[in-house]
């Protein structure tokens, strides 16, 4: 076993502290990852917390993970040590159900083995990327192009992804108006793809002060969803919302201002069931939807594509040790987009 | 004008009534119809009773309109003296917005004149079907084929039309695994046009009394919701769900039956917004959707696919002096599945 380093949750709420754990041996198929960054998404902070229900502990968070390949098995034919390589939100599937088979693993309808807070296929518990290294099964871990600084790849692992897919799944093309509700980890993603894609992009918010930084990103237009007259302006005007919040917030709201056809894709999961008119779905045959995250082949495909876009996340780099406050600073909204850590500072 | 006889509700929630009215004269673009038979759908109640506001009293309700053309404007090139021709639920639109320029003039952005309940560009309140005779731009009449019993066509201009263009919309095909909730007036043409269309159809209901009627008219296996066994046999199974029920009910429910990319449809309004769970849609990108009517060219391409396939509603034809009582029955499931006046009866 490879004694391993990382920073844990002993039990619900706890503030994540140094940790000490055992992983798996490199097999055949594995390779070993020197993790140099880890992204901090929102779901950590959920499951951290328990607010999904089901939690295990002690739990190592982290999937957003970037690293240098330190060790290979035997029969590893896609990964050279010296490469760097990423890990995303799951680091097994069954392999065998229709969802596996056509490469949307994230899909699978047997088991799942999620990064962290979940199980091995033998029942053993995952431990994620705050920590320093990581043994994974070479069909699921992603090449990582060294073109780009490596800090900023980190979030696209899971906030890239997740954005990503849903506007080749829906099949976002130039000239589309999208818009995004939340310009946080997941919404600044959104903005650089769409706008990468040609669509002509509206950020949707709240925050009169995130206008700046919008365009910043890219978006075309910004609407400040607390004035009557923007908001008017926008009705029935948009191909494909991506909606981002996962905080309880009216549906129809947003749902009104697809045109006819359009959809509005959900990739954050609030604590309680969002309630939409019929009516509002009825009248332009509009669509609501969710996405998570990706495959693993639509993920490289969404890591080659930004390598050639020169398209990263905008972080914030931290030690591991400022993650509690960093957690806090979340929950406030207080961060431009991404907390990344920098796995040297794990001492 | 034209003295025109039928059957109204003076004022909310009133019994159905004979009522004289007048209708426009023919003018040069308009046909003047006959009318044999005007089916009874379930929003004429909803309508009479005001319970989704905002109803025009006197209301002649109907929509589902079968008749022979007994005049034709100067100008009108597309129907003639003697032909048969059908009128579904709006009569005018603006013409000028992307919907209607698109042919889907259902989702007018701008005036849309329903059947009844309605107004014209003018302000002046439409009358339906429940009359001797109505006159209508010949853009928004339809042509019905003599192949097929008259009687048994009436509803394909509402419960139909809005079954077949979801079918149409969602592309289903041979092979395609496609749900129907509700078997009534809409469900049984669901069915019907499903089957057709070489899907393998399941109805899913809660009573357990339809599944010879199911069988009969087309669908491949039945569902009662109510046995647990049976709903867990089909979950994540379905391509399309098509959702008739327009009372409040468990959406989640039927959603986790739909597969991966899964789509269900909604085309009836519940009187309070459904709630659906996020994850459900999120963790098999599913997605919930409505669809109302359909426009002209997809109703006529439908009316011609019914005459082509031999499809029509299955219809219990009644008295116009019945109507009180076809809404009290109608509200307790009692018709099998659609109530038709025979307009001979209105003397």
């Amino acid at each position: 076993m490879l004694a391993t380093k990382g920073y844990a949750a002993l039990k619900a709420s706890d503030d994540l502290k140094p940790f000490t754990f055992e992983r798996k041996e490199v097999g055949p198929n594995d390779i070993q990852i020197e993790i140099l960054y880890c992204g901090v998404c929102h779901s950590d902070i959920h499951q951290v917390r328990d607010e999904w229900g089901g939690s295990i502990f002690p739990m190592v968070p982290g999937h957003e993970v970037v690293g240098k390949i330190v060790k290979v098995g035997d029969a590893v034919t896609q990964f050279k040590v010296g490469e760097t390589a990423g890990i995303g939100c799951f680091v097994d599937s069954c392999r065998t159900c229709p969802s596996c088979r056509a490469g949307e693993e994230q899909y699978c309808d047997n088991h799942i083995s999620f990064t962290y807070n979940g199980t091995y296929k033998d029942g053993t518990p995952t431990y994620g990327g705050y920590s320093n290294q990581i043994v994974v099964d070479e069909q699921y871990a992603l090449h990582v192009s060294d073109k780009l600084p490596l800090e900023a790849v980190a979030p696209l692992l899971c906030a890239g992804i997740t954005t990503y897919s849903p506007l080749k799944t829906w099949n976002v093309k130039q000239g589309d108006k999208v818009g995004v509700v939340g310009l946080g980890g997941l919404g600044h993603m959104a903005v650089k793809f769409a706008a990468s894609m040609g669509a002509d992009v509206t950020v949707l918010s709240t925050s009169p002060s995130k206008k700046e930084d919008a365009e910043k990103l890219g978006a075309h237009h910004f609407v400040v969803t607390r004035d009557e007259e923007q908001v008017k302006s926008v009705a029935g005007s948009f191909n494909l919302i991506i909606n981002t919040i996962s905080a309880q917030h009216e549906y129809d709201f947003y749902l009104q201002m697809l045109k006819l056809d359009g959809t509005m894709v959900l990739v954050g999961i609030p604590p309680e069931a969002p309630q939409v008119s019929a009516f509002n779905l009825i009248n332009k045959r509009r669509r609501l939807a969710g996405s998570m995250i990706g495959g693993i082949r639509e993920t490289q495909e969404m890591l080659d594509y930004c390598a050639e876009h020169n398209i990263v996340s905008d972080v914030e780099v931290i030690n591991i040790d400022y993650i509690n406050e960093a957690y806090d600073r979340m929950m406030k909204n207080d961060v431009r987009y991404r907390f990344v850590i920098d796995m040297a500072s794990l001492k």
